[in-house]
């Protein structure tokens, strides 16, 4: 028996939510919550999934000839899960409506942590999200952070963490965000949400976050340096951070990969659905330890790094896998991620 | 009797120290070396600058009416010192030259550190630069974390540097680079040259840079972390950078000046020519000092921010002024920097 899962959103997180939980033989997606009858819903209905909506935009969708199965509180009646992918302030909203019909929720980290019971991120806490009806999957900066830094501290202990985040502008679909031709502080006070947001995961760390925003589309990238409890060589830290194939190292010497726009024209070249990354993509030039000192340089790809989370976060929730591991690594071969050194 | 000056390259920095230099009455411009008859030779010839080019070139200048004062040897013939402002790589070249008419040279940062007796910066290393022969003014980006370390290090010590450089992909008028959509790593291995530059000025300091290029024009951002030798309070780091006009403060909290675009919206506003400004641009709201660690967000515009230091350079070669402090003050105040808080 599978579970039956509504994905309420179909933007840039939702739809490859979406995607993702079609992989898996135990979840069923009974349906998709989309408010706008665009391009999206031809798109949602072509992958076989069913649309609701609200109910005052069924005679939206109708006008324009898309089919739709019912509203979301139709939806909701008949779900063992939700999983919340709506605008960031939208799914406390909902959560209303997800309380009155007692259907469990995955909400994502544009919402604020108390929200949920627990602020997740597999390889941090998922043993500690085992059984929770209510979760929040942190964002995708968050999200590449906390992997970092929880594979570290598994290893060696991490003591202190100083990051600068360049974050890219917009989306690639956003046409009405900025800047265009600045350097934002995102905010300028200190610490960047960032910081706050990996302490909803790891409430003990002195991490200090700055961020800034540029204008690009293609990834944010992270400058961050961890500070261990131990000595460690360099070579070990490679090895800690290989333990997972949501890591994966590029050689810019070797390949020429020296930027976000050549690391997704790599994507595109090997066939990847949308160029999508959803791994930490460390490069190994920059890849510096001296003695407890880690300098780490990656690239997030902020539409779909958060993604294997969400279907780990499902397995969590529901007891599907006990073992932390075990259920990341089955994750990582559904989805197929490659891991590794390019 | 005053100095007289010829400067080599009438680019982005060349025009600039031109500019500047004709505002001491120590100094007199006897001619800028051009070697294409573009807009800017017109643009001199207005401001009453002599030019001089290559002899090949002399023609070129001829067949579009601009007048031509001599070679640039004619002009070394004449000059007492020359400021080489000629793109990067290009000053060992012009070096022989310089030799063979035995004239004192200042050397922009572009130049290997070689090149010249000393790299320099007024704030570090004033005195050890008075009366020498073959001064390197050190780059933009070299010369905004130096004035803030060697402030910081004369008050309070500095153990250890860590920056991360975001740096603008191109200047305004350059329309062939880039990165048009993208995060460059500038370059992917570390340090970037930014800390080995630092260590030209400053040969004892532990400082590690990051440098990446993003798609803007406007300036710089760096996101510095100096740990010094002891704990002090946010005050007295404030006092610290106060003690010159090169740093200036800005408030995002009240200004909403919290992005390059803003910034140089202000200086615009302000009437500055050019929209230039030399300081470095300090966020307050980002200023945090947590006991021996200081974080300074600071903008950098790379057109205009080591034009100051050429001053100074000229001033300690021929020992106008044996006092660093009375030095840069003089050339803040003449150049009209602000300082402050804004």
């Amino acid at each position: 028996m599978s579970i039956k899962v509504g994905i309420n959103g179909y933007g840039t997180i939702g739809k490859r939510i979406a995607d993702a939980i079609s992989k898996f033989k135990e979840f069923k997606i009974i349906g998709i919550v989309k408010t706008k009858p665009d391009y999206a819903a031809y798109i949602a209905l072509n992958k076989g999934y069913n649309i609701y909506t609200l109910p005052r935009n069924t005679d939206l969708f109708r006008e324009k000839g898309i089919e739709v199965s019912g509203t979301i509180e139709d939806l909701l009646r008949e779900a063992d899960l939700v999983i919340d992918a709506t605008p960031g302030g939208y799914g406390a909203k909902y959560k209303e409506l997800y309380l009155k019909y007692n259907v469990p929720a995955i909400f994502q980290g544009g919402e604020k942590p108390g929200i949920a019971e627990i602020s997740f991120n597999a390889i941090c806490n998922y043993e500690e999200t085992i059984g929770k009806k209510y979760v929040r999957v942190v964002s995708c900066n968050t999200t590449g952070l906390s992997r970092i830094i929880c594979l570290l501290n598994e290893e060696f202990g991490v003591r202190k963490v100083r990051a600068t985040i360049v974050r890219r502008g917009a989306d690639p679909k956003e046409d009405k965000r900025g800047p265009i031709n600045s350097i934002k502080l995102d905010p300028p006070s200190i610490p960047s949400h960032h910081a706050l947001d990996v302490k909803t995961i790891i409430p003990w760390l002195d991490i200090e976050t700055v961020a800034v925003a540029v204008p690009t589309t293609l990834a944010h990238l992270h400058v961050v340096r961890i500070y261990l409890k131990q000595s460690v060589s360099r070579d070990r830290v490679i090895e800690a951070l290989s333990k997972t194939k949501r890591i994966m190292f590029i050689d810019a010497n070797k390949t020429n990969i020296n930027s976000t726009a050549k690391l997704v024209e790599y994507m595109r070249d090997l066939g990847r659905y949308r160029y999508d990354f959803p791994e930490n993509i460390v490069w190994l030039d920059s890849l510096k330890v001296s003695s407890d000192e880690v300098l780490i340089i990656q690239a997030i790809h902020q539409e779909s790094i958060v993604i294997p989370e969400n279907i780990d976060a499902v397995k969590a929730m529901f007891n599907l896998e006990s073992d932390k591991w075990k259920a990341v690594k089955e994750t990582d071969e559904v989805l197929e991620l490659i891991g590794g050194v390019l």
